[in-house]
C-alpha cells in the first residue's frame, strides 16, 4: 500500500496521479481508512507528528523535496530508507533560476537599472563571460547541473564540496581546508549545498569578506537557492549596504514567508523571490516515484537514499 | 602603409598597438604626415566626411564595428572592399547580453520585483526554460553563436533570417512568407539582424501582435541588440504599456544617446541599457586586422568581406 502525506500541496490531485500510474497497486490518503501495517511506502512532504504512527512495515519514506533536512528532524522519523526526489525536470527548473541570476549579476544589472532611473546614458561595459568565475557550493545533482549549463556561456568555474567531486571544466575544492581559496577566487557565489549542521549559516560576513572583489564592479554577489538556514540575514543587509557585497539574490529564507519586517525587502541590490526557484513538478515527481515503487517491488535497490549521517 | 581613422574611442592607443603588432609595416594616424597615395588599409569607425579623401591605392576599409550600416551610407565611401570585425570576443560579450535578458525575462523578473516592492509573498513559478521558446532573427556569427549559448539552458529555438540558415537543434525559418509563422511560435523575440531597407523598422506593432501569448504569464518579451533603426519605439512604448508585449530589454536606439524625453526611460518593464551590449576589445581587435593585414599582404583573400548590394 501507498499512503501520500502531503501539505501545503495538492495532495488529491497527486494521489488521482499517483492511483492511475500504479494501478492496481492500493493508494491512499491520510484520513482514508487502511490499516497503518499495510502500508510500505509513504510519499510525504512537510509531514506532521503524527505522519509515521503504527507504520511498522514501511520498506521506504519518499521525499518530495529534494533536501531532506526538515525531514530529518522529525521526531518520529522511522528507520526505514529515505528516498530523495531526484529528477531532471526539477534540475532543469533550478538550473533556469541560477542562470538567470547569475548572468543579470554578471551584466551588473543594478546599475544599469539605477542609471536608468536617472535617466543617465553611461557606458559602462561588463567584462566577458570568460572574464568571470562562478563558484559553486555543493555538487550534488543540482550544482552539477548549473555547472553543465553554465560552461557554455564561456564563465570560469569552480566548485566547493564536502568531498572531492570532479567535472570537466570545473576547478574543484574540497572541505574547511580549501574553502577560503575556493573564495578568493569566486566573483559570484551560488548556494546549492545541502542543510547540514556544518553548512549552516555559512553565507555569513565572514565568507563575503573572503570573495574576489576587483573584477565585477559592483563588488562580489550571491545567490542562494537552497536553503535559508545557510544564510545570515543580518549579516546579508549589512554587506549590501556597506558594500562587501555587490547584490544578493535570495531564493529562500530564515523564515518564510519573509516576514514583513525583514530589511531585506528594501534593499535596492538584493533580489529577493518567494522560494520559487524549482518546485517539483507533479508529473515528473509521479513519474519518478511510481518507477522507484515498482522497481523495488520487482527486487531492485532504491535510488538516492539519504545518509542519514551526512544529513543528505 | 595602414591609417587609423576611429571617432568616440581612444584612436592613440588603438595606433599604438597596431604600431606594435604589425612593425615594420608603417602605422599613421589621421593628423599625421603622409601621401595618401600611400594608403594601402584604412581603419575605421565613424569615419567623417573626408576621411577617404587622396586614398586612391585603397585594398581595403577595415571597419571596426560589426554593423556596417552607418558605413554604407557614408558619401565618399570608396569602392574597395569593407571587412567587418568578425570576433569571438564580439560573439562572446554580444551572447552574454542576449543570455542575461532571455533568462531574466523568462524568470518573469518584471513581476518579481513589483512583488518584492509591495512585500508580497506570492509563490509563482515560472515555466520552465524546455517549455519556453526563443527566436532570433538574423543568423550570422552573432545569432549563431546566441543560439549555440541559449541551447543548453534548454530553450526551445527557432530564427529567421533573409536565406534559410540551418543549425542543431534550431528550427529554422526565412524570408517574409515564413515571419508569421515564426512569430506564431515565438515567446521571446532576440533580435541580431543587420541593418537595411528590408529590415529597418521591423520590431513593429505589427511584429509584436503576432507573437506567441498564452506561454509566459507578463507576454511575450522583445530583446534589441542589433541597431535602433530596426524599432519603432512609439509602437515598443504603446506595447509595453498596453500588454501587448510583456517586458522589452532595449540596447540601441533610434537616436543616441536616448533622448532625455523619451517614453521608454520610465516605462517599468522596459529595460534600457546604452548600447553596451557588446563593444570591440582592443585586444581582440589588433588581433584580428593585424591578420588579415598580414595575410592579405601575403597573398590571401580577405575575410568576412561586405556584400554591398545586401547591406551586410
Amino acid at each position: 500500500m501507498f499512503l501520500l502525506h502531503l501539505s501545503d500541496v495538492d495532495e488529491a490531485s497527486w494521489a488521482q496521479a499517483f492511483s492511475e500510474a500504479l494501478a492496481p497497486y492500493p493508494v491512499v490518503r491520510r484520513g482514508d481508512s487502511f490499516d497503518p501495517a499495510d502500508v510500505r511506502y509513504i510519499f510525504v512532504w512537510k509531514p506532521e507528528a503524527n505522519a509515521f504512527d503504527g507504520l511498522n512495515n514501511l520498506k521506504a519514506v519518499l521525499s518530495l523535496g529534494a533536501g531532506v533536512d526538515a525531514l530529518l528532524k522529525h521526531p518520529n522519523l522511522p528507520d526505514a530508507p529515505i528516498v530523495r526526489f531526484v529528477d531532471e525536470d526539477l534540475s532543469q527548473r533550478m538550473s533556469d533560476y541560477v542562470v538567470a541570476h547569475v548572468t543579470m549579476h554578471h551584466r551588473q544589472f543594478t546599475r544599469f537599472m539605477a542609471d536608468q532611473k536617472a535617466r543617465r546614458w553611461d557606458q559602462y561595459y561588463p567584462p566577458a563571460a570568460s572574464e568571470t568565475t562562478v563558484g559553486i557550493m555543493g555538487m550534488g545533482v543540482l550544482g552539477q547541473d548549473a555547472a553543465r549549463r553554465l560552461k557554455p556561456l564561456g564563465f570560469n568555474l569552480r566548485s566547493w564540496s564536502r568531498s572531492p567531486k570532479a567535472q570537466d571544466g570545473v576547478e574543484g575544492f574540497a572541505g574547511q581546508a580549501e574553502f577560503d581559496d575556493f573564495l578568493s577566487g569566486t566573483d559570484i557565489l551560488v548556494n546549492l549545498l545541502p542543510l547540514t549542521p556544518e553548512t549552516t549559516g555559512i553565507l555569513n560576513r565572514s565568507t563575503f569578506s573572503k570573495l574576489r572583489r576587483d573584477r565585477l564592479a559592483g563588488g562580489p554577489v550571491i545567490i542562494n537557492a537552497a536553503r535559508g538556514g545557510h544564510q545570515k540575514e543580518a549579516d546579508i543587509a549589512a554587506a549590501l549596504r556597506d558594500g562587501t557585497l555587490g547584490a544578493a539574490s535570495l531564493d529562500v529564507f530564515e523564515t518564510e514567508p519573509l516576514p514583513q519586517d525583514s530589511p531585506l525587502w528594501d534593499i535596492e541590490n538584493c533580489y529577493i523571490t518567494p522560494h520559487i526557484a524549482a518546485i517539483s513538478n507533479e508529473q515528473s515527481g509521479v513519474r519518478y516515484f511510481a518507477k522507484v515503487l515498482t522497481e523495488h517491488e520487482a527486487g531492485k535497490a532504491l535510488p538516492n537514499v539519504v545518509d542519514r549521517t551526512r544529513g543528505y
